[in-house]
């Protein structure tokens, strides 16, 4: 198909198609003449995939590209991958030197050991949960710390029916696509219902006696 | 104090404060001469909770400005405080009006029926999950649904959690502000831990066989 029918297919303006592919978040098309080129299915599914990173997942086009280069690496192991992917899309927090920070990091080493995960304590992501735990202690709220493990068994939950969803894949990289997709969207449709369950034990706990 | 230490204390650079001061996100501190001010621990606090908004939990200055009214305004019930809180923490989506969407509301809200939550399909977070609910269909992860059943229990323990720890506040100021702090740091603190059981998860999985 051409670029036009492209736009008209996915919603996506030429121009900004175009830029897409300069970025190298999209493959250029097979060119037909000297400046005209032919889009496929293909072309279809990744333009879905980029806005959706963009526009649910809130990651920037940088963050779009190396996630798609993740994907697209075919030389490492599948597990190495995901856990690759998974830290690239974890956002990077500015560590403040402080002492919360330190007391934060026991913390999270703490948490991985007692809940026995394989995940490294310098993780993106156990650093992440450290900057966020001293940001609680440092707003007066050091004692979330508690609600820790209950938090930390949800999530177990959702990473299991994450990766029983994921591993329905055979293709090597359909399944590395869904983890990533499933990371990203997965914290937006966890955050929204996390929020629906708020509202909902908020009422039930405060809107009969206020 | 003055201006310098409020500075020391929080690592915010003076010019910084005064933008938020001007921006409306930190009360001005006492005059005491015609240009030098006087601040307290109510300063230092507050500006700890919009560094952890701005920083962890990634809002723009606007959002924390909204934040910062919806704590501040004592003149509602507090479930309808932190209903208003928390809608306004959702991001929001633009909303595609292809036929996806359509399905994807059908979907939550036969979600929020299914588990008899006190929750309005029409409220930003179930518009938020419907959107990345369309987008996983976009992107050929419509059987994610399949899961969702998973992800809402989980939501709903995290929720039960968050209650509980916020129920402990008795000053009404407090309870409010913590279940936006809560919200939003709660969601950092969530997607960190997810990752690590992913990882750990992925590595049980796929860490042996390839």
């Amino acid at each position: 198909m051409r670029i036009g029918e492209l736009s008209r297919r996915t919603g996506v303006s030429v121009p900004t198609i175009k830029y897409y592919v300069r970025e190298g978040l999209l493959p250029p098309g097979q060119l037909t003449s000297p400046n005209q080129a032919a889009y496929d299915e293909t072309h279809v599914r990744r333009l879905r995939l980029v806005r959706a990173l963009l526009d649910v997942g809130g990651l920037s086009v940088a963050g779009v590209r190396e996630v798609i280069l993740a994907i697209a690496d075919t030389e490492r192991p599948v597990h190495k991958v995901l856990g690759v992917a998974a830290d690239r899309v974890v956002p990077r927090y500015p560590e403040e030197p402080g002492e919360g920070i330190v007391a934060a990091r026991e913390a999270v080493a703490a948490l991985i050991a007692k809940h026995g995960w394989r995940s490294h304590p310098e993780s993106p992501a156990a650093q992440a949960l450290a900057v966020a735990l001293a940001a609680l202690e440092g707003v007066g709220h050091g004692a979330f710390v508690e609600v820790l493990d209950a938090y930390a068994q949800a999530a177990e939950r959702v990473a299991r029916a994450d990766l029983d969803y994921v591993a329905r894949n055979v293709v090597r990289e359909e399944l590395v696509e869904s983890v990533v997709v499933g990371t990203v969207l997965g914290d937006a449709v966890f955050g929204a219902l996390r929020r629906l369950a708020h509202v909902d034990a908020s009422d039930r706990l405060f809107g009969d006696n206020t």
